[in-house]
């Protein structure tokens, strides 16, 4: 399935009071790198959201394991992966290494998203050239 | 004119390693103190927003002296309050108070903002109502 | 075994351009219901690192269910309870509730920290009074 | 005197239901920035931290313009410059550019700090070698 790698350097903001990521801030990462593989696969959520007119993909279920923390000044990559293409949601694996450790994996559920006519979010299909970028490989 | 003031304790993920607020946090301790500010004079951001379709009050200009460092789990009071009111844009200054001492000031200038044709933000005259509350004592 | 809810109000800060929670400030707020448990029980993460000199309880595993976007403005109770303890690691559950709807539920996964002789982060068995507390009801 | 430069994209966490940047994640930017400048000089704040022994430079006074919004996908460009060193504190500039815009600015002063025997924050002069190091241009 699609895939894509960034490497990003930890900030002094990014850390707390024990001098390791504090771990919100991995959401964050996160977030912004499923944000970068939409764009990897030519569907920024810009277009999602302006020529679409969708609002995007909100989590639904996560899960993350924190095998070693990191500290400012880390340079660290972010190897993000479609795991799985449902009618209306997708899962994304991610895994940051630090060094040639994984120092945490995330599993995320995301459910493709617009709104109904009062306003609230509803799931609907994912569209069909982008669940056909998600399936394939880059 | 009108003022506010809260308590809120500092968080440890307020906090950075050198064990004090990073300082950006105290940026959205004053921003959600501007917003309890307007939610006291019976303006919420949601009603600027939902009834009166304006955009808000974006920052335009800030300015903050940081006197004394807090710390994880220090209870603090922030006293705000409206500085001054001019047609389209106003000032609020905000008070962080650390037991006795005086530890952040900040100095906000805010535009009222609503959205132009383009969608572009761009600044209008503060509804007289809401003006008119700014200017007087709670 | 040990409860507590404290209630907060979602932030403008708290929100994306979707107009909902951006769902890491989810973490920064368990965090801190976490941190508010600690307290309640008697032993603040201040006491913890400066009395006790451990480092506190890094997260070592999460899990987060979304089931219902919370927005601007929104009053949210959350309620936090000790779930599970074992030598040197611990459960917590977090819900959040907005009205009377379960909105997001969080399982965190955390363990007793101090600094090995290298300065590295290494697990240690709970001290016996405070776990003591953990498992009984408040 | 030292200038360095680099490019960021805006994520969508860093914008707010109008959609445009929350202010404080400028901040969260800027001091990424003057981190970036010091790590460009070769004296990181991990270098300062823990060869030096000191706790690195926190900020005493800022202000900021804002003069254009910038959105989710925009790739910014922030130049930063040290503009002025004393004896213990010194200023850093940073113009944040959206195309050819300058969108934001800022001016930092901050303090080089250590800690003294009762453990809190005290101003001391900043190492001759790294002043030397800022007072020159690259």
């Amino acid at each position: 399935m699609f895939k894509n790698e960034r490497q990003i350097q930890i900030e002094w903001g990014d850390c707390d009071a024990a001098d390791i990521v504090f771990f919100p801030r991995y959401f964050a990462f996160f977030d912004a790198s499923t944000g970068a593989l939409f764009e990897a696969m030519g569907y920024t959520l810009r277009h999602v959201r302006d020529e679409l007119k969708d609002v995007g993909f909100p989590m639904v279920d996560i899960r993350s394991q924190f095998f070693k923390p990191s500290k400012y000044g880390d340079k660290v990559v972010i190897k993000s992966e479609i795991l799985q293409v449902g009618r209306a949601s997708f899962g994304v694996r991610h895994q940051l290494f630090n060094g040639d450790d994984l120092a945490v994996e995330c599993l995320e559920k995301r459910v493709w998203a617009c709104h109904d006519e009062s306003g609230a979010l509803k799931a609907k299909a994912i569209p069909d050239d982008i669940r056909a970028r998600m399936l394939n490989e880059n």
